[in-house]
């Protein structure tokens, strides 16, 4: 082994892990959820200011990855599935107009800026993405995770997950200039949202198996490492079935909740999951480029201008996909205003268009500040809408929990 | 982020953390330490096997690089220095016989068997290695930590870290062509020794600053992130001051010994560790390359022949080293045998020797053959030397707690 590589691995993960925690601290002492606190933090350490942390780095990138796998599952474990179930219909309207409409908008605009068809459809297509990770961390944050609103957010934001993995696919098959067939999407939509509706009914008749199962196991540490190669292999079968990991790692928590001794899972899942969901999020905000916004250069300023017209549509567009579901009796400002960061969905989704070189590096920096924008404004936002969170929820014990992965201080 | 490298690191988790805990359990069952049926696990899952896990893996290999480095943190916050102070003569003793008996002998040897110069040199340096995790581990398997041989042990198995370190050093220089000049090994010695005495000076006066600043963090979990960012902090640090990143680990965790809510810290680390440490074992078994002794070759046969005689000299060498402190009245047989297993340290000399050209394959296959050996042979014969361990530290609560690092099942 390499000592050098090990020492630029320990010492951009100490960079990390006390970035993440100094920021996490410092916006909570402002009255803001934790995670923008760990995003700025990630934009700070990154390439385009400090340079310290690179965003690239194979084994950092894994291990967050490993982070937003920890967060979905425990986000499952802490999730009533018959809720989930009982407000499918709205999360679906939510999720599907929350795909469409800003795409409708997105690519009108573009066309009449002048933009080709392909990068039109592209950056339309980045501002259909929703990110399951910050979301669910912000109702994490504010102890919203268990009311109607956030289940109907949880839920819409995984959906939109898999629809951005069909968007894809889409995508790649008209950017490598083959058309698409009705079969190839039907395929896809079936395989992806089969292994979600696979998981919730094994939920239900592998809760007693699982009891079984887990009661021969004596050491709680046993416990936990028992539910993470769980998680983790679930999260491989997912994407190896053509759904997404973190609908494989969500659905590993929901069949988990049920199992007898939850709480030692749960205790050994949070203390992982202060170790791992952080670098998650700073990475993504390391992996945003600032430099491409600069507005001292004729291309920052047309990127800027491009970009507030993505943020203004990107905004308006899930705010009518939350107030979409007419039945719905809740609050539906929450809903739509839940749903606005893009977060590293919206990053995956320009770094394609730019690595596929459909972007060039004005519309991948319109694009880029559009997902920072969402990113960062969603927390605080919501934090305005949701004053005074259900503080019962937090008072109970003196032991992490898994909602202690928000809002440890 | 590409879809199918995660997937492969996903997977290839799953394998080591699954491999690692059936093994395991299955060695405990069978009245062996839980390492060995770690390393033999990593063994069947590794290239020259199963091929299902690629210890080369950079991202894998890094997580396992974490691994050592909080068992080390582990096994300091366990040790008393003041213990370890007072053995310290014996083990330096140990250590510097465990480093020079092994290399004259197999130097010799070498020599005899018509082995160049440089070859009899690294073969001989491959031979002084002791592997502190393995060893560590093993004495905490067998709840042996803590006793006087235990001490010893754990002294002389972080010395003859830094001295290996040492004669890496004069090696490069060798194989290198140019020279080595006293200056240089003295500034190395002063290097790689200074830090473990600051270290320990520091735990010293470190203590009461350390329970100031810790007893303003309030949420369990912070704490955890706390002594882990400290941690690696410190390993970073003795690497960089050209010291070894285990014995920055080993310290940081003597100097939070002694600090207040050490349990909430002890539990949080024993939970990290057990998804961290096993890696390190199973990827310390899947580097070993078992083709390189086939006995059905001629190569292999006469690998087999140098390996048998390296394995001779390397066991009777350390054997010796552990009676050398004539003064010592415990039981030298089992300071000898603790200082037998080469594992991974012995792995990255003698691969160090293979990418520098000195070893042919030969060599490489018979000085891993005395890796393999003394690093599986080690663990049961110390079991069968310390029958019966100290009971009461073992049964004292349902909690986990680093002794469980090892003792899980």
């Amino acid at each position: 082994m390499d000592h050098s590589e090990v020492m630029q691995f320990v010492g951009m993960l100490v960079v990390v892990l006390t970035a993440a925690r100094l920021a996490g601290a410092l916006a909570q002492r402002l009255g803001q959820p934790a995670v923008l606190g760990e995003l700025i933090a990630g934009v700070l350490v990154g390439p385009s200011l400090c340079g310290w942390v690179d965003p690239d780095h194979q084994a950092l990138r894994l291990l967050s990855e490993l982070g937003v796998l920890m967060l979905l599952f425990a986000i499952g474990i802490e999730t009533d599935l018959t809720q989930l179930v009982r407000v499918g219909a709205t999360s679906m309207t939510v999720a599907v107009c929350g795909v469409v409409v800003p795409f409708v908008l997105g690519y009108v605009a573009c066309r009449l800026l002048g933009q080709s068809d392909l990068r039109s459809i592209m950056a339309a297509a980045t501002l259909t993405a929703t990110s399951v990770g910050i979301t669910a961390r912000v109702l994490s944050d504010l102890g919203y995770l268990s009311s109607v609103e956030g289940q109907i957010i949880l839920g819409a934001a995984l959906i939109d997950d898999v629809l951005g993995l069909l968007l894809l696919t889409i995508i790649e098959g008209l950017s490598e200039g083959h058309g698409i067939s009705v079969g190839l999407v039907l395929g896809s939509s079936a395989r992806a949202f089969g292994f979600l509706i696979a998981a919730a009914a094994a939920s239900a008749w592998g809760a007693p198996v699982l009891s079984r199962l887990t009661a021969r196991v004596e050491s709680p540490g046993s416990l936990t490492v028992f539910a993470v190669i769980f998680a983790l292999s679930l999260s491989w079968l997912a994407q190896w079935c053509g759904s997404a990991m973190i609908i494989g790692a969500f659905s590993a928590g929901l069949i988990l909740s049920r199992m007898p001794r939850l709480h030692e899972v749960e205790r050994g899942i949070t203390t992982l999951g202060h170790f791992f969901v952080p670098i998650f999020f700073v990475l993504v905000g390391a992996a945003v480029n600032v430099d491409a916004l600069s507005p001292t250069t004729p291309d920052g300023r047309q990127a800027l201008f491009v970009g507030c017209i993505l943020i203004v549509l990107g905004i308006a567009g899930k705010l009518t996909a939350g107030s979409a579901p007419f039945w719905f009796r809740g609050n539906k400002l929450v809903v739509g205003v839940g749903m606005i960061p893009r977060g590293e969905v919206g990053l995956i989704f320009a770094r394609i268009g730019l690595a596929a070189g459909v972007f060039d590096p004005g519309l991948f920096g319109a694009a880029t500040l559009m997902v920072i924008v969402t990113t960062l404004a969603a927390p605080p936002a919501l934090k305005r809408l949701l004053r005074e969170p259900a503080e019962e929820l937090d008072a109970e014990s003196e032991e992490p929990s898994i909602r202690d992965l928000a809002t440890r201080a």
